[in-house]
């Protein structure tokens, strides 16, 4: 088989790329080890931003985005027992919109099959052959049949355990990390969501979280260990601790109901440098992981794919390889700054066991001092409603 | 001896207290024990944030001040080679004004003197009774007599060695402690500061800063280890790692002089809660420490007498108490505020021996943010030139 584009991994990444490059007119194939069933229920983040949002209607998959998504103008920093709100409207004039990263997956297979696009599911063995020629493969084997995919260039929008980034000779990518020590215990809950906005909460017990997948469901977390054994975490336990690490504020209680779904989600930082081998380029958690606190993973897997398929576009335009040789150093210093968002969120909401009490009183004072200065309330705006694209 | 109040220390914040309580009607007597010539030429900080200079000249003692003091509209901070403005004045309206702490403490005597104030001098033994009474005392020896001087209220202004904080019973106050692995060797030296304004500077081989006392003369530190060896550090070499630290940028070259002093500044952030005891208020490095990265040690002094005088005014005038019962968490809120920030402008410009590459990035990362968005600028911007009394 041969294509132009060859993409590694139906995830928002892959997809989108699919379907962008398909609206410039550039052939592509997506080859997933997973079903479908598996990429369009697997729950991940849900938080879009402004212009990311704009960008899937832009690109005509956001009809359903536009009708079911949940359009939040703020969020809520809790700490002390007091909330402090974060109004983004009035800080940025912009806002994010709640809507399941599994919900954008399920809109852009859609969108990519109506269209007579390839998207290869249950494709095992895939690996990457010859990147640093101008006719990279990609092999794996599908209905119990060993294929090839020829391309011009691969995409390796297949995750951090992906096959991708290894598949790099060793010395050409150097890796950044930052494992944090603790973990999210995430639950979903058929209640309907006791807030309208997001509550980020730091109390001594640790951060908690109040989120929302639909006016029915919400999604709430507890930081917890990184081994939190989920065994000792019966129902009545994480509910009592959600009451304590949530509470404050005028009159509104936490919703309890059935809980759907529990895990542990772990917390890192990471980063590989450059972005590209040859042929090869990578884009979404391939190539970074943020903690989940600023709700960025999706989203700068988004700009990724925005960039590469501008880029994608001038090489096939016949506009030279300059854009794509500029891929890496223009998604890096956006994902630098993400990275800072992140980490910078996440210190200042956790509980660190480490932390000295005047490290616990510096964060109180960040906390004061991000709620009450117009300047610092907007640097959390703008980061979260999204920097502009380069 | 009897006075109203009693002030330990002849620093400038001690020395600001009784001249606000002179204005106020209110006597005071100053024990101090250095002599005069020692805290008029002890060189210590030197940029005074807007709302103190401003402050300092509607109380009468602004004139040299006025003439002398250098003001500042911006900084720039240096990274990757090259330097990015902070405009104080686009972002925030205010400026700074660089005029050292012992031109302050001299302005400071001259009146407290003219004006008939009492200073004691070169007061040795001094030690500080009966906190918890209405009468408490301060006892010293000066000029080979032992003296007594009875007050309704004593004020602790003699920095982080003297002896009013320790005066108090264990278990009253809780201290919060933070040093940092690194100190500053710092020089004057008899040479045209090359730039009008401080430059901030983040290299790999560490944190330097230019700034300057005048128009003749430089002042210029280097990161260097807690228990640098200055004998290491002959002239050549300090010039040297100064060049290549503030190197970078359009055309101008640092001057070079001979060295009027030098000396290695640790780095600390402390803070003693509450500042009372009974009649005992504490005030300045009595109470805090602040790392001088931010340029905030006598700023934070004249805000907690700032706060002290209105409170023993509302005292005096037959107001009440409330005020100095408010004293501690009125001056805490606003110095948890800005041990945040000296802490930020410190871990944001300082080289960590145990940062990992990630550190190191993020913060890259975080000089890119803060120089590239109007909102982060301003956060610098507006803590730089100083945080409203509230």
């Amino acid at each position: 088989m041969r294509t132009q584009v060859g993409i590694v991994g139906a995830g928002p990444a892959g997809l989108l790329l699919s379907h962008l490059l398909h609206l410039a007119g550039i052939e592509s194939v997506v080859i997933e080890a997973r079903s479908r069933a598996y990429v369009e229920e697997r729950i991940r983040a849900g938080v879009l931003e402004d212009w990311v949002a704009r960008l899937l209607v832009d690109a005509g998959v956001g009809d359903r985005l536009r009708r079911e998504g949940l359009v939040h103008h703020g969020i809520e920093l809790k700490f002390e027992g007091r909330g402090h709100r974060i109004d983004f409207a009035d800080l940025t004039g912009k806002s994010v919109t709640v809507y399941g990263q599994h919900e954008v997956v399920r809109d852009l297979i859609k969108a990519r099959l109506a269209a007579g696009g390839r998207i290869v599911f249950e494709a095992s063995d895939a690996a990457v052959h010859d990147l640093d020629t101008d006719r990279p493969r990609i092999t794996y084997t599908a209905g119990g049949v060993s294929d090839e995919l020829v391309c011009d260039v691969i995409a390796g929008c297949d995750g951090f355990h992906g096959i991708c980034r290894p598949a790099i000779p060793g010395g050409v990518i150097r890796l950044y990390d930052r494992v944090y020590p603790f973990a999210w215990l995430g639950i979903l809950a058929k209640a309907p969501p006791a807030t309208e906005e997001l509550i980020y909460a730091n109390h001594p017990n640790g951060f908690a979280l109040l989120s929302m997948r639909s006016p029915e469901v919400s999604r709430l977390y507890l930081q917890c260990a990184p081994d939190e054994d989920l065994a000792l975490w019966p129902d009545e336990r994480i509910w009592e601790e959600l009451h304590r690490r949530l509470a404050g504020g005028e009159g509104w209680r936490l919703n309890e109901g059935p809980l759907i779904q529990r895990g542990v989600t772990a917390m890192r930082s990471f980063v590989a440098e450059p972005m590209r081998y040859g042929r090869l380029f990578l884009a979404g958690d391939s190539a970074h992981i943020v903690p989940p606190t600023g709700a960025k993973g999706m989203n700068l897997a988004v700009a990724d794919v925005a960039v590469l398929a501008r880029a994608l576009e001038a090489f096939y335009g016949g506009r030279g390889g300059d854009a794509l040789d500029a891929y890496s150093d223009t998604c890096l210093r956006r994902i630098w700054k993400v990275q800072r968002f992140s980490w910078w969120m996440t210190q200042m909401l956790h509980r660190f066991d480490d932390a000295s009490p005047f490290d616990e009183r510096r964060q109180i004072a960040e906390l004061d001092y991000v709620t009450g200065s117009r300047a610092a309330a907007t640097t959390l705006a703008e980061n979260y409603v999204g920097l502009p694209l380069e």
